[in-house]
């Protein structure tokens, strides 16, 4: 009995992975990690308006959600002055990544993103079996010249960007991303994600409405909404680019508690104004605490910091002391030359203060 | 300009899907569907254990889920006597029926299942390019032994088998599931769907720690536990056969709610068995309802009962004025024979009374 036959591609694919969580380090140390500002979650606890959304949501939540997510998919489509049929809803962006590689990346297809950028749309790419070519990042931004470049030089069928950027923190303008688009080939898909937009700055998020098959935006509640804990993401953009999802995604696969908890993350925006604001004042934060020993603290828009800590073999070392002396989650990437940096999340008062205190106990040990 | 290109596979898939909400009838009709008798979900309301286990989850939902399920894979390890790396976590059944269809069904591969059966298994081998091969129902009822020799003619990737059985309600025994087992071939995946299986009778559901790498059995919250809304759902199996699945999950997919509300939910096990028992009156009232009218409901082994309405013009008769005069929400199988059937759920009393007075209603009226 041999059992089952693997399709030849899944075969193919790495049995590791790079999805490794807080709570498997956890077990392996046999101790919680406090603060956790490895994966740029919200530590500012829940609007008290999404938490009595979700006691309601969960009275009923014997019944399986509407599979046109009707009510949200309505407040997203005002909220950015499209129609209804322009948005998909997906447990997350990294859920609608994969819906958009299947759709738009034939095996062997070319997909064009940053050297070391986003491993979970990395993660899709080998998934689904396209070809990954990637162009480096320059002064630690994602170069737009050279994603148009290989784009054009490939016929892309994708490219994926992330403005604001995930890990470096870094963000281009919206003329360049106007750039970008302009110069795809005709049938390349831009994917924008824009997991971090809540964090930019103005003039780095494009208007809407840009009339375009080719661009497609994503956004989740996992970052400035805070709920990264229930998975609610979308996309958005042209029908005709967008609706072909409906073929692939799982109709019946969102949680009614976490549409309920993102309906009413839009009908809070003070929580998030209030976080965005403290996020800005963490981000000064970390940057002064970097420069105390001499280190720069890469430019953020984001509810995390990069800092360069000069070479990789240093990051690492520094890393693995913060986890494993200090009990503080934060990661690193993992791809050169960006693993010259480690990268925190920006998390509440208290954690910052005992990140720093961690941090500083390392570095005047490790210096 | 013309837009990114489909893959010629999601290219060829059908623009329209079977995956129709009660919601989307409501806006249509302007009104409420009630009872909600279409959709096999639990109308017996949350255990309160359930409740505060969601409460206690949504606190911290800020932060992603452990993506290895520990705690939940640790119980259900625990329940089924094998290893955690026998489990493997999704949201819901549906995607785990796309995830093994992805890793075992290359394109073109031949799957097997019976004629008219769970379309949203249907829709994973169309989706991912598989070839379908099916064999009928016989008297209502999986037939094992034609399944078996389709899956054997046809050297199948993967045999699909739902016992109980939606949406006939059927079941078959043990002896026979392990027959047609022991008549795959040596590389056939077979994925038994136990959605059902709390409400089973002895003797159908097989037992545990069979040691065969080509058996994957898929379990669910959303049916005896009452969690459809929550999209939670498990397999296991041979950990040669589960584990692959690592290279192609959302590893950060599952919500912390959801997580939660499982593992309080097989802490409760007198609200399930509470559930289970109230569901054994339930189909006992639909078949003497049934019978007035001089119609067979067929016998169930799940929380439905499909009635035999003798043609499928009938039944498409009655299913239409239960919908559009009495706002009842029931379903109806497309495919032949079964489209004589209308399938409807079994709800607490009050949906059970409001259901056979609708019945009465429109039966009296269209006889």
């Amino acid at each position: 009995m041999t059992g089952p036959r693997l399709t030849p591609l899944v075969e193919a694919l790495s049995p590791t992975v790079p999805f490794v969580g807080p709570e498997t380090i956890e077990r392996r140390l046999g101790q919680v990690l406090d603060p956790r500002l490895g994966a740029n979650e919200s530590l500012f606890g829940m609007s008290p308006h999404v938490l009595a959304a979700i006691g309601q949501a969960a009275m009923t939540s014997g019944l399986y959600a509407d599979p046109e997510g009707w009510e949200l998919r309505q407040a997203l489509a005002r909220r950015h002055g499209v129609g209804l049929d322009h948005i998909v809803l997906g447990g997350g962006i990294d859920e609608l990544l994969g819906l958009f590689v299947r759709a738009y990346g034939a095996p062997g297809a070319p997909v064009v993103m940053s050297t070391g950028g986003y491993p979970t749309f990395t993660y899709h790419v080998h998934g689904y079996g396209c070809r990954l070519v990637t162009a480096p990042y320059r002064d630690f931004a994602n170069d737009l010249a050279a994603l148009a470049e290989a784009a054009r030089r490939e016929d892309a069928a994708i490219v994926y960007l992330s403005n604001p950027d995930n890990p470096t923190g870094s963000w281009v303008s919206t003329e360049a991303q106007m750039a970008l688009l302009a110069a795809l080939p005709p049938q390349t898909l831009l994917l924008l994600d824009e997991a971090y937009a809540d964090f930019a700055p103005a003039g780095s998020i494009p208007q809407e409405g840009i009339a375009d098959p080719r661009l497609v935006r994503l956004r989740t509640f996992s970052k400035a909404q805070g709920l990264a804990g229930l998975r609610v993401g979308y996309a958005y953009g042209d029908p005709a680019t967008i609706r072909p999802l409906d073929r692939l995604r799982n109709h019946f696969g969102m949680s009614r508690v976490s549409l309920a908890a993102a309906l009413a993350s839009i009908e809070d925006q003070a929580h998030v104004d209030a976080i965005v604001a403290e996020v800005a004042r963490g981000r000064r934060e970390y940057e002064a605490l970097a420069a105390e020993f001499g280190l720069k603290a890469l430019p953020s828009a984001t509810n995390f910091v990069a800092i360069d800590m000069g070479d990789a073999e240093r990051a690492r070392r520094i890393l693995t002391k913060l986890i494993e002396q200090e009990a503080v989650f934060i990661r690193m990437p993992g791809t050169p030359p960006l693993d010259r940096c480690i990268r925190v999340t920006i998390g509440r008062p208290v954690d910052r203060q005992a990140f720093a205190a961690a941090f500083t106990r390392v570095m005047k040990a490790n210096s």
